[in-house]
């Protein structure tokens, strides 16, 4: 609709239920204070400890950086980026904030649709 | 057509040409060699000695990696991504090499249009 | 977070933030029957009574075209696409069906986030 | 670097190569004249005669259109929105002149990389 899953989706399942949901689970790293105008460093991976797939008919597309409903960035990966074998997908985005964010990725596989990372709040000040 | 210009499009300029080109001129850094099927890091900016203008009217909308003649992937900034100051745009790519590299980056103004880097030749061995 | 709007999330509204959710949300337009492996045109419009303003802060950037949980194709303005005055985004895609849909459209707007259409489901036989 | 490639890259070359570029220009189909501040609509093809192949490694990921140095707008198409039969992809644009335009569609395949259309001119008046 689309549906937009998260780890929580499927919790107290089994192995296999929780290896397909942590290998599609977008993970934020960040500081959680930052200065006002000095750029800081979103990295963002998906899986925690299972790697994803990587082939022609089955990797992530994309994944969107935003703040609470403002988008700011996005990346976009062509099919073969990341080679043939599973890995997890991961992007360095650098931003330079106005206000407090509270951040989530959204990532897009293209087998198993829409999904979400936990928010991660950053507290801006002078 | 669009043209797409490089720092040596406007060599033996006056030096606020100089600035002009060197604000928007992506640059790739990375290591020269890697292994095959091993994640590395692909970091690119916009500017060397100068930074480029972040306005709603005017900011880089995008940036591209190249090898030769294949999309490997692209980031794509929102107008605020960079706050409302000047800085050099900057995002980190992790790829999976599976063959030697010839690296371009390219980026797009929205105000003066599409920019490419220097190609980096990246070894990739076993 | 991001939040997902409908013309539904602001019913029994006042004129303002009915005109409001109305120049938000996203249309579909095409045909409920279709035939297997023969391409169709599914129309976007954005704005059913009301048009959207066109400025560089404040526009459309993207619609994304779903069926369920699968992206099939996306659009991206720049600002100005549409010139200055307020008007409707539209985009017709064209795509070659497998199999039933259940269409979406999902549409970011720079200052207001992201909405969606209502469903629409179309039949696909041979 | 990336190469751009048109259907000229490609003149009095051999039926299997003149078949070859063929399926890969874009080619822009619209009014060479245009009212300013008034929706026009543009639509883009892929291939002329013939039809390229739709399959998960090889498709065309993205149509962009641009007037000069300006980029207008893009579409992206994920693997399989087109079916798994060769096809020409197809989109229609909607934008809204200011000032004449000089468009050209550039388009990606995954295999043979980044294709340009002929250059087309429309003259915009009040």
């Amino acid at each position: 609709m689309p549906k937009i899953f998260t780890e929580n989706s499927f919790l107290q399942s089994s192995d296999i239920v929780n290896t397909y949901a942590d290998k599609h689970t977008p993970i934020i790293f960040c500081d959680t204070t930052a200065i006002r105008n000095k750029k800081m460093r979103v990295k963002v991976t998906i899986g925690n400890q299972h790697m994803h797939p990587n082939t022609n008919d089955h990797y992530f597309t994309y994944i969107q950086l935003w703040s609470l409903e403002k988008l700011i960035a996005e990346v976009r990966f062509q099919s073969g980026a990341f080679g043939c074998k599973p890995m997890k997908p991961e992007v360095d985005f650098y931003i330079v904030p106005q206000v407090s964010l509270h951040l989530t990725a959204m990532a897009y596989c293209t087998k198993h649709g829409l999904w979400k990372s936990e928010e991660v709040y950053v507290k801006v000040t002078d």
